[in-house]
Parts: structure tokens; C-alpha cells; sequence
């Protein structure tokens, strides 16, 4: 069973879906505009961090905190917040994710944010602001939901997953060949995989996890990943009916090495084969 | 010179931008929606091909031989027509390019018409119908153009390339490592350049071009390629400001392997780079 903060789910969905159009709102001042990019990695490292980022964790901060004063705050960009009587519930922000995107003025980026209690991801949300597209999902043992918004709140489609049940029949995303090369052998599981699929793609970032949300792809596979590239997204998944875990098959309470997948048994079909060649 | 087929060159940009509306319009019915993908190539190769594709063909056929009837028309769907006077014209569509980004769910993908005259590009567009976004480029010696129109035609941005002069400085964007596989070399001396670029990422069919035109990205390589694929992006790339050509240099009269790039020298050191490896 998993807590709410409210007891007014309706009020708890309207204020996510307004908080993070408010604050993607800032993004759009950024995007396909001059764009002053800083560089806050190792030189030769390249690590864009816009402006845009910042802008939003702000208006995200400012929203979260008028709200619910007593939750903790961690973002990508600033310092944690802790929350004033309450350290149970804590919001988890990426700003930007898929900053590359971003510069490159293709919109796959999109406003993370979660809802973790004690830990786990309650509630999730990802906002494009080009798009005008928010996904929203809630895990909950009695009623999952997950829904797209499409410019407003009112029109909500519920999300589900593909029933795609091998890796034949799979349509298989990751976002780069190049965030395997951390960890010794990860692409060539990767590789294991992406042969047996019938069609993989690159690009996307957390576009991915809510096209296999939509039904529109089977399977991502992704290393590397921070805590708050990902949570945000697993309720999303999760209550489209989808199965996300790490590559161990634990579920996800952190980054790291990530699988999804629109059924459990694609899920175990990825996994055998991403660990029979480890 | 480039002689235009009508006096009236708003005329002629009006007719193609109302063109690629109406077709794509055709294609929404299908995006994202439950999809029949009729596979044309060989078992074991994916090459999906939608209704999608031949509705919107079908219509911009329709649309073309009511106001250029005179012209020929090459489309990747249906048989060439002759014109029936006039040959040194040919209209040449690529109905959806991108059809595993369209079957997906990424809008990445598009509606590409040329305009050729004795074979070589004229005029071309690209519509996004998902993005409501459309690129139009003219090749003229005196007054080169292109635009991009974000819903309505009265509401044109020029397009204009970015000023990077060297690979490291640059964004290079490529649709998938497999185009090089039928070539080879060709993914090794692609890497050769990839290597040496600031960032390099995969996804984005014909919009790679766009997104060049725009300024967003610096270089687009790939292989593989049919003419419709290609010659419909020349003109928006060109009258941006950019170059295209082949590996070789030369100036693009069919498909194959490709190269664009924002500046000349951007393109001279991609261009030797490609070529010390081979």
C-alpha cells in the first residue's frame, strides 16, 4: 500500500501536471534559441548544463515548497532541501533530462520529476513543453495509473504497454552507444540483445521510457543512469503495466544499469540474454 | 540560373506548402495509432511500409498532377508518371521518411517533395505533421531561400546554418550505425570523423537535415540513401547556407552516401578526415 501526501488524488495529479508545465514553461525561453552552455565536467569531458536547467529546478523548488513545505527536495542543479517535519516523503527533480537533446534542438528532453516515499518512487512525471506532452503515473497496489496529457488536464489518454512477448517481435531504444562504455563488457550484453530484437534504435533519452508507456516500443535498455534520469519514470512505466528493473532484475530504488519492458515475459526473455553472456 | 515552372514564386511556395499539409495530414490517421506494417523486403530484413506511406502519396500525387500536369512524378510507392509534356520537370516524394522512427511513435520522420528540373533539385520540403513544422528551401543563384512554418505559412523563420568551422566544435548527427553496414569501411571512417567531433548522436532521419538548417547541429553523415531520401533536403540545406555532398565532394544528384555540413570548411575537414582512412 502505498501513502499519499493528500487525500485528494485529483488535487495531487492537478498539482503535478501544473507544476511542471509552469516550470517547463521556462525551458522554452532556451530551447532553439542562442544558447549559452556551460561546461561543468572534466575538460574534454562534454557535459552541457543550459541555463534552461537551472531556470527550471527553480520554478520546480518554488512550487514544491509553497505546497508541501514539510517534504525534502533533491535536484540535479542546487543543494538538497530537507524537509521541515517530514523526511519520509521527498520530491526527486531532473530539470532537464537528456540535455544533449536539448542543445541539439531535438525534442526528446523532457522536465523529470517523482514523488519517492521512504525511498520508493510513488509518483512520476515527464513534461516536453515543445510537445505539450506530460506523462504522469502513479503506482498504487489498488489502481495504478498512468496517463498522457496533451496540452490540458482535461483530456487525458491512458497509457499501456504493448503486449509483446519475445524479443522477435521487439522494437528495442537506448539513447546512445556510448553510455555502455563505463562498465567493462555492458555493450556487448547490450549488443547479445539488440541482434535478437526486430528493430533498435538510438536517441530518445526519457522519450524511451514513455514511448514503451504508449505501446509504441517493446523494450529500453540503458546504463549509467542517475537516480533522478530514472525513478521519475519507473511509476510511469510501472502503471501503464509495464516491468522496469535493474539488470540484476532487482527492482529500481536508484540509477544505474536499467531494463524495461512492455511484459514480464519480454522482461525475462532481455534479461537471460543480457546475463547468459556475462 | 534556375528556371522556376511558374512566374509566381509565392504562388509556387503557397502550392507546396499546401501540398505537404494535405498529405500529411493523411498520415496522423496512422501515427501512433494501432499500425499494419506490410513488410516489402526479404525475410529477416525489417522494412516497414504503412498505409500511411501510400495515402500520403496518393494524395500528393493528386495534388500535383491537378496543378503541374505537365510534370513527371517519381514516388517511393507507386509507378513514375510520365509528364505530358514537359519532362524536364519531376516532382520526386518520399511519402514517409523515417518509417521505423514513424513506427516508433518518434516524430523524426517526414514528408519529403522535390522539385527537380533536369535533375537536379530545385525546390524542396519537409513536413513534420506531428510537429506542425515545415521546411521549404529554394535553390536560386540570385536569391537562395528557405523557411521554416510552424502551423501557418504567414508566419515564416528563416533558416540559417550555424558558423562552426571545425570538428571540435561540432555536433554530428547520423540515423543508425547500420546504414554503414553495406559499405565497407564505411562505419570506420564515419567514426574516424565521430571521434573527433564535440558530440555525436544517433536518431532523426530526414530531420537531421532540418535541424542543420535551423543551426542546432553542425554535420550530418550517412550512406545508404535513395534519391527521394536525399534530393528533397538539398535545397533546404543549400539555401541555408550549408553544403551537401557526397563522400566524394560532389554535388548530390542521387543517393548513396551523404555528407552536409553548416560552412565550407567544416565540410573540408569532415571530407578529409572520411577520406585519409579510406
Amino acid at each position: 500500500m502505498n501513502p499519499l501526501p493528500t487525500d485528494n488524488l485529483d488535487e495531487l495529479f492537478r498539482f503535478v501536471y501544473s507544476t511542471v508545465q509552469s516550470a517547463g514553461a521556462k525551458s522554452l525561453d532556451y530551447f532553439r534559441s542562442g544558447l549559452s552552455v556551460e561546461n561543468k565536467a572534466l575538460p574534454g569531458k562534454f557535459d552541457p548544463v543550459t541555463e534552461a536547467d537551472k531556470a527550471v529546478e527553480r520554478r520546480l523548488r518554488e512550487l514544491i515548497e509553497h505546497r508541501f513545505p514539510q517534504h525534502s527536495i533533491v535536484g540535479e542543479e542546487f543543494q538538497p532541501r530537507e524537509g521541515a517535519t517530514n523526511n519520509d516523503y521527498q520530491w526527486l527533480i531532473d530539470p532537464i533530462d537528456g540535455t544533449r537533446s536539448f542543445i541539439s534542438g531535438v525534442p526528446a528532453w523532457g522536465v523529470l520529476l517523482a514523488l519517492l516515499y521512504k525511498g520508493e518512487p510513488l509518483l512520476g512525471a515527464m513534461h516536453q513543453p515543445y510537445l505539450k506532452e506530460t506523462f504522469i503515473g502513479l503506482r498504487d497496489d489498488q489502481c495504478p495509473q498512468a496517463w498522457l496529457f496533451r496540452e490540458q488536464l482535461e483530456k487525458g489518454q491512458p497509457l499501456r504497454v504493448s503486449s509483446v512477448e519475445s524479443l522477435a517481435q521487439a522494437t528495442l531504444f537506448s539513447t546512445h552507444p556510448e553510455i555502455f562504455d563505463h562498465i567493462p563488457g555492458a555493450f556487448d550484453r547490450y549488443q547479445a540483445v539488440a541482434q535478437r530484437c526486430r528493430l533498435m534504435r538510438y536517441g530518445g533519452d526519457c522519450y524511451c521510457y514513455c514511448l514503451l508507456a504508449m505501446g509504441q516500443i517493446d523494450l529500453v535498455i540503458e546504463a549509467d543512469l542517475q537516480d533522478y534520469d530514472i525513478l521519475p519514470l519507473v511509476p510511469i512505466v510501472e502503471a501503464a503495466g509495464g516491468v522496469i528493473s535493474t539488470w540484476s532484475g532487482e527492482p529500481l530504488r536508484s540509477g544505474g544499469q536499467v531494463i524495461a519492458a512492455a511484459t514480464p515475459a519480454l522482461h525475462q526473455e532481455a534479461l537471460g540474454v543480457l546475463n547468459e553472456a556475462h
